[in-house]
């Protein structure tokens, strides 16, 4: 027999629920909730079962966790999902979906309708109801589904909410004062990203931020104690949490909401809920790992049905009084937002400055004339510089006045340069190192983490912010699932990148990325952008920041580089062009080259004096792609020219361009840079050498002999790496 | 003042170390040890400012911590860094490599000379004293430098040790009983993936496992609390460690001492050692991060000599004293070395099965005639499988008899078909789910400290481990770092990760990878392999299992595919081979497929009536390019044929082969696998039909007008992806 059938729901819960300032006038009767938790779990049965797949065990477990947020705890209108001051739901544990569609669909959202829940799993594209939520559909706030990202996208929109907050409430006008909820399974506070984020959430004292954890011990394979044993509630104190527990998640809807009041109001800490729930509660396999990602069964949906008072013949039933217990959502929302709405009218009478900037912020704008603010190229350092150093200049240009960018490092914010004088830092204000209206962010040691939260800053209100974060290069690749997710979910900010290539030197391989670059030019979405100097960082800032819908990662040297004559600001925005070389002549060689070597390339060109040579610079791959066919053809006329690349990455993917490269093919080495660059084989000597003596081969009476698809050249074999 | 001119070291401390079982005979004065300790932090200030680089600061703070190590608790043999019962040390905090060097200098490897140290940061490419410890060089049992990872190497040296010993030891013959000390600074533990391995560990009550805190309070950015305020000691005791801790780590060497062996004698738990210091000690900057990765300059480096009672004019500086306080660490060693041997004899004698089985793993030899052990073709399923399924026919063919194989998932082991009937888990007895003679590891939803932990087991003893890890493909991303450690080190592993391309099906984008492959086939060192069919997977274990250098990666379907007449299991060990089509006429068009999509391709084929067509299979992209030319342009005649490559992945890298191709240009959608192939283009019917329009506009006279480099032509634009 299921428990459900024979545990009570707190006869005394009526009561309760009238201290929750959200509550409805009419309370609601036990049977009533009963029922309603009951709709939700039967609806979560039918819908996995209709196309026999997807994860009904947390819907049937935590149905009565989202019935107190939909119903009593969170701050939203079904009308306009986009309020900028509701609260955010972000779902961690993504592949729990169903569980918030039915909530959407039952709260009012009109989008969601129960047709299109239906369409969970089923053979079409048309579908809103995706197998994990996705960030385009109304009243989701990002997509998640890779455990672990959603608690630090959650941490983002809680910094994003508490800076907004110390930079525009005034006494009396709190326009920003909404709260982030994160549902949480057990394999996000598994995942290390996890629990980089509630290490900072933690240290910050992110007090509208409320991580709910559905309990329920059951993974996967099975038991959670088969893998997992931590004591979650005293690790969660140990890093600075409130930590509250409910007994029994899965039917107590009064505890759950008592909880819910306690984390919406106690200060100084973020809270976490540690709610113990029955997996699949209802079905014959509950309390397992069999109901967490297949469908029950019909028999099994039938006996959950009769369990739960349902006639087990009819499916997707919402009795009307299910209907009629949410019905005041609506109303509330709409309430909630009109007096919103009416502060900030009133904000904006008493503080006309604040206001317009709050206003061209949620319009997405950045401050007018930014562009212009960028020094122009005759005024840059004219000895070599890192273009880590460079992008400093900007970044220092334009970021101090504009609320809008929110920069952090990943405990090396001097060796990325971005820094800037009289910067405040976005502090827990305790701690005496600044206050949540900082706009530098020490996200410590945890670049995953970073870069998930930079998502949820992101997210926050499109275009309100744009996040700044840095690391070394390699250590991106501790992010790379966020950074994918990023361009997944087209959100836009900027990533720093310092140290790349074997220029890192003396750090040696580990720190020197040799492949990695490849995944984030194949990234669909992404600008990767890899400037040659001074002048190209200015182009990449000003493509980062006129691409409003995809992030961008900026490849930065450790090593300093000269500004190079020919370099363009407005041309890095092609992607590729023409660096040094006469532009209307058919060159014998054309060599393309990328950040530090373009330079180098056209010290190799001078040393070419038997030829007519040219090189191109191309920062950035996939901006090139997309230019006309002409445009194409005239910078890299790879038809009429023997073509070189020179890049100390991998080869992958230039043999898309180039007939020949000049490329790392292993591993670097732990040396000085100079030495490294020799050693490879990238002193313009040996690299005017390799090509000449390979051009020759390729000369013909008739011309140059240009290598077909599939004869690609590697100039830089035997290099002999230790790795 | 510096704080060591003032503060004595406990008196007593001699009489405190004779306890520990490694003492040596002729307990040393304090003045001796002072000295040492001084000793080691002079030459760390000295060879930082010799090349102004690198990391002083932890050498001088953590010098005594050091002296602990090598003086009194560890056991090793320095004649023999690769005596199978040494203790294994793995320094997390890669960057201070010099204070490890310098200890195996003192106590007597002979590869580390005092020149060799020297080399640190010089310009040479000769040098062993790279910027973070090698893997290749004596006495260094990972490499590491990425922080965290070392934490959950050591994880999986402590689980190799742990499954070794349950697997070898008998009463009275411990055979293997070493421990296994990782040394952190405050980033590791920031690291997710840190707190993932010790989450782990904690888990499965490692005590044979010692984490050695050097918690000097700073980071490169500043002091810790900037960032990072967890309560350290009392998360660990959360997550199942036994808890030490030490007040004055930079000079109370009896205290540490103490530590360590109460942790070398604690049983049940691994324990963590909260070592209090001060990093950068005796520098004008101590207490700062001033001194964590930059030189001290001259001035400073003089000071901090006249503090300690060196002669600020001499560099390098080892007093006779100090090499005699060490001395007898060979002696011990050897005699540490010299009893166990006799301990294998008498073992050999007792019990000779065990013993030869512990000497062929020890040799790096799988089971005799494994190969033979896999089904043949003829025996395989004919009805269509899941790659991912067939991989567990072969695993099961080979992994239940050979305790070389330790096996495990990140809470997926079913669907990744890393299971066999009778399997026993690798738990901690206490349990109930197994004992460390399993071979079966449930790492949890952990991916990252997985991989990280299987580069500890593959590194414990070369080939006496074949780590085999298993994920959905997409969640490996969390692991790439891991990953790309894996390839440097050349240390071999199989990645088992299923669910690949598009074909994840209504899971959706999120766990669709699109971009990722090309990393791994980018990532030197790797075996990234794509199976067609079951043939194909037999293929790839082959593959994997022959190369004993390097870690394989199997990217798995989730969908079934047919079982294909010209696949080749031997073929695969080329990299690419001509499936389908006549190998001695020159075919119009080549389509080269990987997967899933060489079925697709051949189908495709078939409708291409009007064609000449081959199908070229490619699992191993990396294996073709090591073909000689006569292989590769035999097989794919690129400047005879029109040829066009298909794979629902991103096209970055396949210019180098193909004229043009059929991939993803966006993200993939929610919706079953069948609906997607065919929305996305990759349906027969519209692959031949795209494949021939376009074949038409490169037809001549001539014949085909093969389309050069720089053309690369995308068949399938337009997919209207959704994301």
């Amino acid at each position: 027999m299921s428990p459900i059938a024979t545990q009570q729901v707190n006869s005394s819960h009526g009561t309760e629920l009238s201290k929750n300032p959200h509550v409805l006038a009419k309370a609601s009767s036990p049977d009533t909730e009963k029922l309603v938790i009951n709709t939700i779990r039967c609806l979560g049965a039918d819908l996995c079962q209709q196309y026999k797949g997807g994860h009904p065990g947390t819907v049937m477990g935590a149905a009565a966790i989202a019935t107190a947020l939909w119903k009593y705890s969170m701050r939203y209108n079904p009308a306009n999902p986009d309020w900028v001051n509701r609260d955010r739901f972000v779902l961690s544990a993504g592949h729990a979906c169903l569980l918030q569609y039915i909530l959407l669909h039952l709260s009012g959202y009109s989008t969601w309708t129960l047709d299109q829940i239906k369409k969970y799993h089923a053979p079409t594209m048309d579908g809103i109801a995706a197998g994990h939520p996705e960030i385009e559909f109304p009243g989701v706030e990002l997509t998640t589904g890779l455990l672990g990202q959603g608690i630090a996208n959650a941490v983002g929109l809680a910094i994003a909410n508490k800076n907004m907050a110390a930079t525009y409430n005034k006494d009396g006008f709190p326009v920003i004062d909404n709260k982030v909820w994160c549902f949480t399974g057990d394999g996000c506070l598994q995942e290390g990203i996890g629990q980089e984020a509630i290490s900072m959430a933690g240290h910050w004292g992110l007090d509208n931020l409320i991580l709910v954890y559905d309990n329920n011990s059951v993974t996967v394979d099975g038991s959670i104690d088969i893998c997992f044993t931590d004591d979650t509630s005293a690790k969660l104190k140990s890093m600075g949490w409130h930590v509250l527990e409910v007994d029994d998640g899965s039917n107590d809807l009064a505890a759950i909401v008592e909880a819910f009041d306690k984390a919406k109001t106690f200060t100084g800490k973020p809270t976490f809920i540690n709610i113990k729930t029955v997996i699949g509660i209802g079905s014959a396999n509950q309390g397992s790992g069999k109901v967490h990602g297949a469908a029950l069964g019909e028999d099994d949906v039938k006996n959950v049905k009769s369990a739960l008072g349902f006639n087990p013949e009819e499916k997707f039933v919402v009795p009307q009084s299910v209907y009629d217990y949410f019905s005041e959502t609506k109303s509330r929302g709409q309430k909630d937002e009109n007096e919103w709405n009416q502060l900030v009218a009133k904000y904006q009478e008493a503080y006309p400055k604040e206001s317009a900037e709050l206003h061209r912020r949620l319009k997405g704008e950045l401050i007018e004339g930014w562009e212009g603010k960028l020094p122009p190229k005759e005024s840059l350092p004219k000895d070599p510089k890192a273009t880590r150093q460079s992008s400093g200049i900007f970044l220092k240009s334009i970021i101090p006045e504009d609320n809008s960018f929110l920069v952090g490092s990943a405990d090396l914010c001097e060796s990325t340069f971005v820094n800037w004088d009289n910067m405040v830092e976005f502090q827990n204000p305790k701690s005496g190192y600044g206050d949540y209206s900082g706009r530098q962010v020490r996200y410590g040691i945890r670049e995953h983490a970073m870069v998930a939260a930079a998502n949820g800053v992101a997210a926050w209100h499109k275009g309100a912010f744009v996040p700044i974060m840095s690391s070394y290069f390699i250590f991106w690749l501790y992010a790379a699932p966020s950074l994918r997710m990023a361009a997944l979910m087209k959100l836009r900010f900027i990533a720093i990148a310092t140290h790349d290539s074997i220029g890192v030197g003396e750090d040696g391989p580990t720190h020197q990325p040799i492949a990695f670059p490849t995944f984030l030019r194949a990234l669909p979405n992404l600008n990767y952008v890899r400037p040659a100097d001074a002048e190209e960082v200015a182009g990449a800032w000003i493509l980062a920041l006129k691409d409003e819908d995809h992030p961008s990662f900026f490849s930065l040297t450790r090593q300093p580089v000269p500004l190079l004559e020919g370099t363009d600001r407005n041309k890095v925005q092609y992607g590729a062009y023409i660096v040094h070389g006469d532009a209307n002549e058919i060159p014998d060689l054309t060599l393309i080259a990328t950040g530090s070597e373009v330079g180098r390339a056209i010290d190799t060109a001078k040393l070419l004096k038997d030829y007519k040579v040219r090189v191109v610079s191309m920062p950035h791959m996939g901006r090139f792609d997309k230019q006309s066919v002409e445009y194409r053809r005239s910078t890299i006329p790879s038809g009429k020219s023997l073509v070189v690349a020179i890049e100390p990455y991998c080869s992958f993917g230039w043999a898309k361009y180039a007939h020949a490269g000049a490329h790392m093919t292993g591993f670097g080495h732990s040396a000085p840079y100079s030495v490294l660059f020799e050693h490879f084989g990238f002193g313009p000597k040996n690299l005017a050498s390799k090509i000449s003596a390979w051009a020759e081969t390729r000369k013909t009476s008739q011309g140059w002999d240009l290598p077909g698809v599939g004869e690609f050249e590697e100039l830089l074999l035997n290099q002999n790496p230790a790795h």
